[in-house]
């Protein structure tokens, strides 16, 4: 018998997430039946995208249902099992939502060797977070050697992957951040060429300096004005990449569109979404090209982490008001 | 001596462009000199674009210069060459501008075969206009058989080309026309499967009746409402090709930026921008092909031609208003 906690979703947030849209519940799992497997969360995954989950309505996935476990990207380690492929003290990731424990059929989960990388970078460089930088900048930016390369969230967790990625293809990156002590982490510690700190610098004019010639790749997480600003520094033929909108999502009124889409016309640019799970078949692929990065000390991950699982729903926060450095998870047990 | 008249730009337009942002002048031209040659326009072309033009700042060709002809494209006949290309009764098109009579040094000047098609086709089809519809759909759009294609501004010069174009390719094609008049030229004469009266029919309940499951090409001419709404109806892997946002052009406030652009993330579709100059070399190749199609029927155009060059700034305020059908011209001379 697990003694359970979770946080369920119960109310479609208006603008901002409060704790009241989540309730917190304590249950009981017992022995896992023929095909299960019990695992015990140790890391949860907090990321942008939750808050799109939260809302009704079609996505690329569909949304959690209220009375649902909040979905999240998960960690844990085999408790019991009667699943021909798990056994226990076997490590998983998978997305097993805001819960200590879970009981699952093993679809989705992927074991992981903790002797290659701690558990926090299969949660980060190594899980979606990785494969979204990797994908998003390779696949949608296609960045080529000697480009210019923009991301904002730079200090985040796809941000900060995103412009080691582009360091190591040879292209000149600029970061957009959210104080002096990110664009130093992003600026000193993974190299980027410079970063925009737009709580205290203009965007626009930190451009102008920064990417005189403008900018072939925007790697874009914030959407906003700062999308629309960067659309007036574009080179021709320049990409951008719609990973995210942060600033947008929890608008109470429409969405701000990009002004200065008309750009796109005069610089034969364009702008292109995508969504990670579409790579699902060469997520392998990247993960072994990240780990030989990791090894060789060219890309470094920070993680961010809370402890207890009670924190969730004020560690959600923490991603809109900018308070993390890295990727951000909640610590539910060792 | 060629008795000439002319109109300048001599305001930068706020918003609607007014008549007395123009000057009509009138002026002689003596014999061309050595490597020179002097056309008489018969056929001015009105476009969209040349909004564009008349404001100030950076964008994919300079703007016009106060004081200067208004620049358009414009078809006509050699009067007097002293250039070793062209002789007296040549048939050129070229951007000679807003004037009967222009002296050139032969650049940008292209001859044509009046016995292959008349002039006017050479000014729509087989001229700029057919360029940017065949460029801009084949290369930016990328539509496969049995796609659907949505193109606005349908009975206009170039979306009339783009949809006939995109029948041609075998897909099902819906046009946005404003009036029924419209409408029934876009459907029983260009053979669209289905248009859209933008005046009088709510263009999302109508997209959800003529495109249940959504649009693989959207061919934008009018940006504003228009690409918002065909924002929430993209099939996976759209492509939204930026032709023009003629709804905007005359905006004294900000453009209308799509606030629903986070669709293409959701569908991992793309919005992209073109510049048909971009494509010269390959002008001759497109003119070949869409000259087959017009001899075998299957591509018509169809001219709005106004008399005389006076009516100059009122014919540019037609293309706002959305009087034409096809492409509009103006006759200079027979």
């Amino acid at each position: 018998m697990y003694q359970n906690q979770q946080y369920k979703l119960i109310k479609r947030p208006v603008g901002e997430v409060k704790a009241s849209d989540f309730e917190f519940c304590e249950d009981t799992i017992a022995a896992p039946k023929e095909g299960e497997v019990i695992i015990q969360n140790l890391l949860i995954s907090v990321d942008p995208a939750m808050r799109g989950w939260m809302n009704e309505g079609k996505s690329y996935i569909p949304p959690v249902q209220l009375g649902e476990v909040m979905r999240a990207g998960t960690g844990g380690k085999v408790v019991a099992s009667a699943h021909p492929d798990f056994k226990e003290g076997d490590y998983v990731t998978g997305a097993l939502g805001v819960q200590k424990y879970a009981l699952s059929d093993g679809k989705g989960l992927q074991k992981i060797d903790t002797g290659i990388a701690p558990l926090e970078t299969y949660m980060s460089v190594l899980g979606m977070t990785g494969m979204t930088a990797y994908f998003g900048l390779l696949d949608v930016g296609e960045p080529k050697e000697g480009e210019v390369v923009v991301v904002s969230g730079a200090a985040g967790a796809v941000g900060s992957v995103v412009g080691q990625i582009a360091k190591i293809k040879g292209c000149t990156v600029v970061g957009i951040a959210g104080g002096a002590d990110k664009c130093r982490y992003v600026t000193e510690e993974l190299g980027f060429d410079a970063c925009i700190d737009y709580k205290n610098e203009n965007i626009a004019s930190a451009l102008k300096k920064h990417v005189p010639k403008g900018v072939d790749v925007y790697f874009d997480n914030v959407g906003g004005e700062t999308l629309d600003l960067l659309l007036t520094r574009l080179r021709q033929k320049a990409r951008i990449v719609i990973c995210g909108a942060i600033s947008q999502y929890n608008n109470t009124t429409a969405v701000k569109g990009p002004s200065n889409y008309l750009s796109l016309l005069v610089n034969r640019a364009r702008m292109e979404g995508f969504v990670v799970f579409d790579y699902a078949p060469r997520y392998a692929e990247a993960a072994r090209e990240m780990a030989g990065w990791i090894q060789a000390g060219k890309l470094k991950d920070r993680h961010y982490i809370v402890e207890g699982i009670k924190t969730f729903p004020e560690t959600l926060l923490k991603l809109f008001s900018g308070e993390n450095t890295g990727k951000l998870l909640i610590k539910v047990a060792e």
